[in-house]
């Protein structure tokens, strides 16, 4: 019987190892984290789970939130330019989001109600090579560093050496949902993004906001002026923001609530984007195959990662089912299945973060304002990075796509 | 609307050019052949289409030949070594056979019926280059000497600098099917492999015999000495290379009646495998996309010629129908899809007529015959290149897919 070692205990890893667990494959995680320290960490991400992703929960058996509390339906958009600047776009299946700190402990706990094996240690690069002489097959789903290292940058697909924006995310309290409940999307030039994300945590409904930060623009503060170092004034600067640049957010917020409730539930920082090689060979003749961020790390702006992991995950599960070799060709294998769209994924957020913005992003959003049809594809796309590419991958293809909206339905937008 | 121009009317044209007009898309396509020369002319292959390809057939409303007679199941092995030499494989669902002098003029008539263009005429690498003005799209599915070689042989996938058999297949009356109706499929060590598929022509059912000879073997002689300059002598040699190294077809054959109809239901000759470059791109900004034999050229002993056209053309199919934009995304998308079954069916051939054969490949055929489970396996994925590779690889993958086979069903082989 093929054993499998999957390291990191993120979504891509717990994913791969629920689905190996459902087909009775022994498999062991190696994570440096107990649900306990995830629990009580800081904030991870405010990813979002689009309802290609809950497809993939809904398989593995583990879709523990299904209430409506989780979910939204709409992207609504404000563009800091033109005429009409508000809009909406809607989703044909809702999306979900849900505190990574709640999320992960439990598919832990699933895995190992499934007899999957948990070993909490830390891991050097030699540490994995050695492992492959225990397993089968190897996965490494995370890793900074060194580990991730391992892996080399695809060139071709790495078009940036540092981040393209600022990053800085809470989770706040006295910030109002929308209904029907959605995302708020607060695009502004040489500011950057505004994600207003209705996020469920330990205390309930939150909104995470979501700060993409031009850097050198004046909106990167947020991420160069720590937290922790005042709280009141930190706040205080984010009304100010939000009262200058984002008046869509800005207006739901209710002053007198409008807080964070604890020190771990803000993260600032910045990812500097990359594809990394599918796999990598080792000296005893093995291979370690990439998965997750350690594959593909990508700006959280358009909420790809975690749903690009799931995929990526479900593809070599699918693999490691159908094989018993796991040479140079299983590793081709997965690289040629989960090519086009993680490479589509990739492209698309490298896109949307270029500094200057390229000519097709502000065209396609004036025109989205404009078209429903437009808007609409635009938002469902967040399930299909392919045909988001399609959509916007180039000023020929924005036009086209207006084209093909403006004929396929000519009512305005909501 | 997009306009498409297709150079070539095979299966790979005409699949793509009937799912087109099935959608409404302009199409024309070009060739230097017209249907009635097409059915007067000589025998173009032996080819079978298995039941993937027919359930594409299915779905572009083309299946003409739904018949018992143009359809077998089985393939009836014989290995010239070991103790158990006969044994059978079986398929969970048809292959059909037809003379493609039928089938091409039909799909030509299909085409034109469903509002198709045909432009008959002879086409230069310059010409073709100048249509890419005229059509939104231009995809080269035919053409040998320079319009081949407008798209670069890929070094990696292309093992072979000349053909690996001599290849010599006939029509002939006088050999009898077998029941339940099968290909026959003989090989034999240093000599080549024989397969005689049943198939059905003008005059209705014959025998394809398909000598697949080792340069340099006592089989040669079949591709090197021309059928025109006395076909009784060649009739004879037939009867002696049957009689001498295949003993299961010879058993099958009516000497009285064992002839050839026509000087054109033979043909002779040999093929270069060779994959190449998905598409060109050209001076104008352009690109040409590579379909059917000027993408994937394959040597004949393992039927996937058609099948692998038939495959690629629906992919390229779906991919003009989601598209509006043919640049190099729309290029690479093709390219990505199309790849893994593609180079799937260009390792496998690649593998089976390696000079001299590859360790694991007699090995297979030796475990066949002692388990049901795998000769079923390997037939069956006669539709499945990918699942070919899987199971004949390498030593370690055929090993590990006897191992599995015993596992799965300890029965003796039919």
């Amino acid at each position: 019987m093929k054993n499998i070692g999957i390291i990191g205990a993120g979504v891509a890893g717990l994913h791969l190892g629920l689905q190996l667990r459902q087909n009775g494959i022994p498999v062991t995680i190696y994570t440096n984290r107990t649900s306990e320290q995830v629990r009580e960490g800081r904030v991870m991400n405010s990813v979002a789970h689009m309802h290609v992703t809950l497809d993939l929960e809904s398989d593995l058996g583990i879709d523990h939130w299904p209430g409506d509390e989780y979910r939204y339906i709409s992207h609504y958009h404000y563009n800091g330019w033109g005429e009409e600047r508000s809009y909406a776009g809607e989703f044909t299946s809702p999306s979900r989001t849900l505190d990574y700190r709640i999320y992960l402990p439990r598919l832990m706990e699933d895995f190992t109600d499934r007899g999957g094996v948990i070993e909490y240690r830390d891991l050097s690069a030699g540490e994995i090579h050695a492992l492959t002489d225990v397993h089968d097959l190897v996965v490494v789903s995370t890793g900074k560093g060194e580990i991730g290292a391992m892996f080399p940058k695809r060139a071709d697909k790495s078009p940036y050496d540092r981040p393209q924006r600022k990053l800085a995310v809470g989770f706040w309290h006295g910030v109002a949902r929308r209904d029907p409940n959605g995302v708020e999307i607060s695009v502004i030039p040489g500011v950057g993004e505004l994600l207003a994300i209705p996020m469920w945590s330990f205390s309930g409904p939150v909104m995470a906001l979501l700060f993409e930060s031009v850097p050198g623009g004046p909106q990167e503060v947020l991420t160069d002026q720590r937290f922790e170092d005042d709280p009141e004034a930190y706040r205080e600067l984010t009304l100010e923001m939000l009262r200058t640049h984002h008046p869509t957010v800005m207006e739901r917020i209710n002053v007198e609530e409008f807080r964070i409730q604890s020190d771990k539930d803000i993260l600032q920082g910045g990812v500097t984007p990359v594809l990394r090689e599918d796999y990598v060979p080792l000296p005893n003749g093995k291979f370690l195959l990439a998965l997750g961020d350690v594959h593909l790390t990508v700006d959280p702006v358009q909420a790809q990662g975690a749903n690009a992991a799931a995929y990526s995950a479900r593809v070599v599960g699918d693999a490691i089912l159908e094989d018993d070799v796991f040479d140079e060709r299983f590793m081709q294998k997965v690289a040629s299945r989960r090519g086009e769209r993680i490479e589509a994924a990739n492209d698309w957020i490298n896109t949307m973060i270029h500094n200057p913005p390229l000519p097709q992003i502000p065209a396609l959003f004036t025109a989205m304002a404009a078209n429903q049809a437009l808007a609409d594809e635009f938002t469902e796309n967040f399930n299909y990075p392919i045909r988001q590419v399609d959509l916007l991958g180039s000023e020929a293809r924005v036009s086209a796509a207006i084209e093909r909206a403006a004929t396929r339905a000519a009512v305005p937008a909501r």
